[in-house]
């Protein structure tokens, strides 16, 4: 970890420090991708069962998994494991359910009425990543505010062989069709449907580089589909103090690190010893992690930044716009005001990051790499659209008839102002 | 118009004829833009500076609208317009106040404190197009929440002369810093800054091809800034029973009309008397409109449909999805349950779209082009962004603690799983 002194720096070179790494653009992935989905796009399922094949490590004649391989699945696991889900399922529940809104309805002048209204996005396709480990933790992130929302149709993409705790998780999460097909062929099925793969109007969910591509092409088409955010590399920053636990703070350092070698990794402190002794802690630690080199790569490339106040650590922070802000202060959420652009902002010492990847409550899908600037944390209202109702009665026309006759007149739109003046003149009429 | 009954097409026939016209994709307009936002990075306000000379109306050295001249052209106007323009102001600020939403607080499990909180976005910019007539209501429907959101920075580009009634608008919404620069380098100013004009996060407003192509090359860059939504042309679908007044829904589809001729203009009835009576209506009222060539050539390309009944009239809705929909019929708001895929609704015979256009207190700001499935119509939401806090104590870690160990196993995560556990281990040796 490269540590710096924040006042010794210029603001330029602040600036630079805080700016993230350029991602590796390979420049073929985006002519590859465009490929993939113009064959499923013309050849639908039969493409899909050719990619399968060339990519999959199970391909499958058959796309979709079948209840009876579903019960096996969930057959095959241990008791403790489908506990565990199933409580981290009921926490996420509680907290996204408590997310929906009412109606707003307000009469702004006499006789006009508006109203901000939600409705669930009617078809949804989720996307969980296959690889080394299994993912049941994205399941449920993306599934269950979609089954909160009331998503009409819900489509489960992920890489074959799918795995028990993930077929485990779909099921509990009400995800009817799971289909084993992953890749930038999957997100191309749900955003132009096949044979058998319905189409959808929004994808979620996280994926390798390809899968990055073809969210971003098919979100660039009308005839494709919506999706949930822009994709970057995860990443966590922590404020401590002198009262913050080394030991802590170099653990949720590492379970940040073991991510990715790309996983970006900062900590701001007031506290130059506390620097030194997560320093220790974190090569102690570090042996012990089966991940422990792609870790490594990751801390390669961390920052350790020394600032002079909490305040100023709190400027770092929003500067930087952390994916996951752990705060491990003496008063942590004396900051809370004063912090911005974070994901997801994780107080004090019983708090680490694993919490909220898995259990608490919070989704674990946030913006990273800045766009934590002007993007959300993933919740109940991105399977959700906003529109607006308007009613006016006769009174409510009556008054606010001229007021939109002068401004269509000012906008030199007549038609505009003739769809009001008939109106006031039907009512001027009836009333003599 | 062309006239169809529903029931005697195939449901291919019934798919095609709610398939928007592709957009004329003209293919030099991104290369031009992309060399527009390269000058703007590079050289800043000098290249605004002849940029200006080239497409300005009214080239200008000064970028920034001084105070002297808002305070002249507010003097300029006449206090009618000024009058409804405030009457609007206030409407519109009701409503969208009125979308504020609490911090949601839940405890989860005991001891695990879960947040969904919202701040404003930090840095907003607006543009606010120019063209043959001022478009004050533009100026209104992007400013205000930004207001209302808090947002720090506000910025808006319109292209010079600005007119009056825009300067009094954006004056009159609290903007504080305006400038008199149109086009595609507006935009990359905005996304990138210059010497003059600040950077901003997100950039909302309408403009013409190559402020839409400039939106979309700053918003697909992680250095330049988010967008409101993709844009469209604008469009309207009517949809009427026996009981509609002519005359009133042939004003309303002609005020869509008169917006441009791409608007799209469709009309669903379950009376063929009525989709006469209309035809008749709209060649008696086109005659009058100032705009009446734009008006007749999007009609051109308008559509009649025929169908059986509401419920089915709703279908044919929800299936195109448009920006605006007018309800004309007997009981309107019983319809509103099984409408979907609107962007905003006009309920009953005394609500034109010009209403909301202006002053009812809704966004104009809404998806088209069939976004309405998935975008939201622009609101106080749009002008902040959600994330989470999470809070555990020592309680919440040892109850919530085993849940997350057992998942981080699952998926192989040590360094997630050890985060845990330290701290449990920890509270394990303070007890005993």
């Amino acid at each position: 970890m490269q540590t710096l002194i924040w006042k010794t720096l210029s603001p330029a070179q602040q600036a630079d420090v805080l700016t993230r790494p350029a991602l590796n653009d390979e420049a073929d992935i985006g002519a590859v991708v465009k490929e993939i989905i113009a064959a499923v796009r013309s050849r639908g399922d039969e493409a899909l069962r050719e990619l399968s094949l060339r990519f999959e490590r199970a391909p499958r004649e058959q796309l979709r998994v079948s209840e009876t391989e579903i019960e096996a699945a969930c057959g095959r696991l241990d008791d403790d494991i489908k506990d565990a889900i199933k409580a981290a399922i009921a926490n996420i529940r509680t907290f996204h359910a408590a997310q929906a809104q009412p109606v707003v309805r307000v009469e702004t002048q006499p006789g006009v009425v508006c109203e901000l209204r939600t409705q669930p996005i009617s078809r949804v396709g989720l996307y969980v990543p296959g690889g080394s480990a299994p993912l049941p933790s994205t399941v449920m992130m993306l599934a269950i505010p979609a089954a909160i929302a009331g998503c009409r149709e819900v489509v489960l993409c992920t890489p074959s062989p799918a795995s028990d705790e993930i077929l485990f998780a779909a099921r509990a999460c009400g995800v009817e069709k799971v289909f084993a097909i992953g890749g930038a062929q999957a997100i191309a099925a749900m955003a132009y449907g096949t044979q058998t793969i319905p189409k959808v109007d929004k994808i979620f969910g996280p994926g390798n580089a390809y899968v990055t591509e073809a969210k971003g092409q098919v979100s660039r088409d009308w005839r494709g589909a919506a999706i949930d955010m822009p994709a970057g590399p995860s990443e966590v920053l922590v404020i401590a103090d002198e009262s913050a636990n080394p030991a802590f703070v170099a653990a949720d350092l590492l379970s940040q690190a073991e991510h990715g070698p790309d996983s970006q990794v900062v900590l701001v402190t007031t506290s130059p010893l506390l620097a030194d002794a997560i320093a220790g802690e974190i090569k102690r630690q570090l042996a012990q992690l089966s991940r422990r080199e792609i870790a490594a790569k990751a801390l390669g490339s961390s920052l350790v930044i020394l600032c002079d106040t909490l305040d100023e650590a709190c400027a770092i922070s929003n500067a930087y716009a952390p994916e996951h802000l752990i705060v491990q202060t003496q008063a942590p959420r004396e900051l809370l005001d004063q912090l911005e652009n974070a994901g997801s902002i994780f107080l004090g010492q019983w708090t680490p990051e694993s919490v909220g990847d898995y259990a608490s409550g919070t989704n674990h899908t946030l913006p990273t790499y800045g766009y934590a600037r002007t993007c959300s944390s993933l919740g109940l209202a991105d399977y959700q659209r906003r529109y607006t109702v308007q009613e006016l009665s006769e009174r409510g026309i009556q008054g606010l008839g001229p007021i939109v006759e002068r401004i269509a007149q000012a906008e030199g739109l007549d038609g505009h102002k003739n769809a009001v003046t008939l109106r006031l003149n039907a009512l001027q009429k009836e009333r003599t």
